[in-house]
């Protein structure tokens, strides 16, 4: 049972606040949004069933934090609805009353969006989990948003289909927040992005309006492709409740290699060969250089690839539908990249306990950095010249202040840029050393200041430095348009000022 | 010289027009928008050299009507900027003296969609037409509208790289509009959509402002994808200016097959196995009926390509990085699905010559479908059960009134249902007897009433075959928010009632 005394108690609280979630201090609760009360509950009672309706704070925890305890919110109430239906007639009411909403999927996302600032609403989409259609001759598959992404690709599988994204948090995350925030991965090299792979949602909008552009058609050019709004909006304009998708044939063959080089510029020219020679079956291109290695063989059970060390390392996978095809496309690709010199080492892994052992390195960095400390991660688009001077600067700057580490996709420009210290909490004098800078490096060389994580509340500030002043203009009216009230995930994606 | 007097004769003119465009009659001319005087050109005059200022009716004529002589506007000037900022200077005048504006690339469009219907000004972009950039390492290319798209091609072939977008209309549709249509095309089913291969668009919104979303990052989530609202909204929410585009490697080996089928059981199987088979190679899986060949035999210099006639064929097209693999998975494909009887007769084309030819058959379809007299075109997306359904019910409806023959990109889904009659003009009376018909059993099987040509002014009023009235709703609201003047592209794709 919420009381307003309470929810006072906790909104001064609040304004005392002084946590830095960046360079900047987190925003100050918007005084127009209503406090929720115990009518409000009662009416949500009428939508759903108590099972549905966590007021108990132990219960509610969860859901008001991220996983790497960097946001916090103050919500007293999550909900969990189980149908479009019911998603409807919450963001009604709470549009009528002007109250606040977050919807959040799996919290896996790493940039504050998917919990609450202050005392907003925590919609779950948790409850709605399932896969309604899948066409075998198509590959379309439709589902609820809140079915987590690795239960799809267990679903496929034995139907020779896979889904066209792949990323650390699949046991956790969602499809319909992955839609949301316009997830990226692993797999956006060989198959492209959610603009290009979704068909179709559902959405609901803020004052309750269910729109239905759920096609599972591959080709429809009737009016504008008003899903698109939502890819990436990070549940501003409205809360996708189911989502239709394409996916592609499950490559039968896989086969990874895992190279060492000496230097940066290896890398790049081991990445135009790999695209030439690798062409169709080139599924994955990772990077990582030596101090991510360090931390894993820290933090987990593996040994070091090579006897010698090396400064960078590339992970390399391809993916097709011919064994023999493909061993012989990847061992002459190895063998005149070791011909040019363009590694110093390399070893490639075709059953699959090997690969899994190889993708270990690159996919544990992220728990691993967990485990040092506080984290501060920054994931950018940058021109492939300045793809790693940035982590070399940032190194300088730090110097043994603290542990400056680089890796990503750098077959799409995508590098992830992590700094680390042994103390948490967060400190803003180290924010203070990376911020703005970070973001200005990435500005001139016209990069994003959001690769594939998004906005969420960490960035809304900083926005101008990837987007022109007439296009954010353009965001906020559109925002404008389809959240009058601004109930929908408050505080986040667009600058206040 | 325009005078005032003469605008109005054509005004007048106009009102007793009674040309069908389908089943509905053109819309009566909106008495809100301003007609051009002889003030508004000298204002012209300032943003433009005269050389870019046609007000001539002889110059005029060609873009006031499409190419399929089925749709023509009464424009009385063309303006041919060669800047994006004299496009924003004509607009901003435009929007600011309510003059209804179309934008026109290469008017290649099957809608209606690129030339006026009353006396719109026409805005030609075909002076914009330079390559600006291009990126060898990451395949990024940056092209002004107006680029033609077979030019385009024709610069990346000796980079090694390629357009993701292919149509028999390459070499005259510009790239601005085929961004704007969301032009489909052969390739779709290789690379996907323009949602996903197009980076950036620079694109003018109705009052003058420039947008400048032209990023080249192959990741950017830094808040709504705003470029996304300009592919496929057919020029009414702004004009777009310059494209950037992922361009991927272009394939080394490429191989096509000529299939023949007794039923389109068949067709489908073979593409069911061509997916599961071929996977990475697949680059397109083209459908064609008899009567298709049958017109083309009779239009063009072939030969029909196998000693017995058979009632469906299909064109494959693998495209590869290696000769010998990809002729390998071919043959192996080709032999499984003969014993298997899934086809009657099959030829494999592996040199340019043989396979120009068998693209012939395919790509020659609508050039003789247009020497044969008025031709009633419907681009339709519809789930495989009922992909030829809908071409029997026309054939048993027209008896022998028509010719129906259907054909199209059956791997997407998307079928090409042509209606043709020896007598021209188009008469109410064939548009009567397929539509709404064509639209109803469309949208009863969730299909799509355009699943490549747009909507244009061919069909705002069947909209809501395939969009829902909340989505319809939201349409409008969006276009009411970036162009309240309603000055781009009127009377097109939004219903208007």
């Amino acid at each position: 049972m919420i009381r307003n005394g309470l929810n006072k108690c906790l909104q001064n609280k609040l304004f005392n606040n002084k946590l830095f979630y960046s360079s900047q201090a987190k925003p100050s609760r918007d005084s127009s949004y209503a406090i929720i009360n115990n009518d409000d509950i009662e009416h949500f009672k009428t939508i759903l069933d108590t099972h549905s309706i966590l007021t108990d704070p132990s219960d509610i925890d969860g859901f008001n934090q991220d996983w790497m305890r960097k946001y916090k919110g103050n919500s007293n109430l999550v909900l969990k609805p189980k149908t479009t239906d019911q998603v409807s007639k919450i963001l009604k009411y709470c549009n009528d009353k002007k109250i606040a909403v977050v919807p959040q999927g799996g919290n896996t996302g790493m940039v504050g969006g998917s919990v609450p600032v202050h005392d907003e609403i925590i919609l779950s989409l948790s409850n709605m989990n399932k896969i309604e259609k899948f066409d075998p001759v198509t590959g379309v598959v439709v589902c609820q948003a809140g079915t987590v992404l690795e239960t799809i690709e267990n679903y496929l599988t034995p139907m020779g289909y896979t889904v066209p994204l792949d990323l650390g948090a699949k046991g956790s995350c969602q499809i319909g927040g992955n839609v949301s925030t316009n997830a990226g991965g692993i797999r956006l090299l060989r198959y492209g992005s959610l603009h290009g792979n979704v068909l179709g949602v559902e959405a609901v909008l803020a004052d309750g309006t269910i729109l239905d552009c759920l096609s599972t058609l591959r080709k429809d050019n009737t009016g504008y492709d008003l899903k698109q709004l939502f890819i990436g909006s990070e549940g501003t304009l409205g809360i996708v409740t189911k989502v239709s998708m394409i996916t592609p044939p499950k490559p039968t063959s896989v086969n990874v290699g895992l190279f060492a080089c000496q230097d940066f510029n290896q890398v790049k020219t081991v990445l135009s060969r790999a695209k030439s020679q690798l062409g169709d079956i080139l599924s994955a291109f990772e990077f990582m250089d030596r101090p991510c290695i360090d931390l894993v063989l820290k933090h987990q059970q593996v040994q070091d690839p090579f006897q010698e060390k090396s400064p960078f390392y590339i992970l390399l996978e391809t993916s097709g539908f011919n064994e023999t095809h493909d061993s012989e496309k990847l061992n002459n690709f190895l063998e005149s990249i070791m011909a040019e010199n363009l590694i110093i080492d390399g070893s490639l892994a075709t059953d699959s306990k090997n690969i899994s052992a190889f993708w270990k390195f690159r996919e544990s960095i992220t728990e691993s950095l967990g485990k040092e400390g506080a984290v501060y991660k920054y994931d950018l688009s940058l021109p492939i010249e300045q793809f790693y001077s940035i982590v070399e600067l940032m190194r300088a700057k730090f110097d043994d202040k603290a542990n400056v580490v680089g890796f990503g996709h750098v077959g799409d420009g995508n590098l992830h840029l992590n700094i680390s210290t042994p103390k948490k909490p967060y400190s803003k004098e180290i924010f203070d050393m990376i911020e703005p800078f970070v973001y200005e490096y990435t500005s001139e060389h016209r990069g994003s200041i959001s690769a594939e994580h998004g906005v969420g509340l960490m960035k809304p500030d900083f926005l101008h430095y990837s987007k022109s002043n007439n296009s954010i203009n353009l965001m906020k009216s559109i925002k404008n348009t389809m959240d009058p009230n601004n109930i929908l995930n408050p505080y986040k994606v667009l600058p206040t000022k």
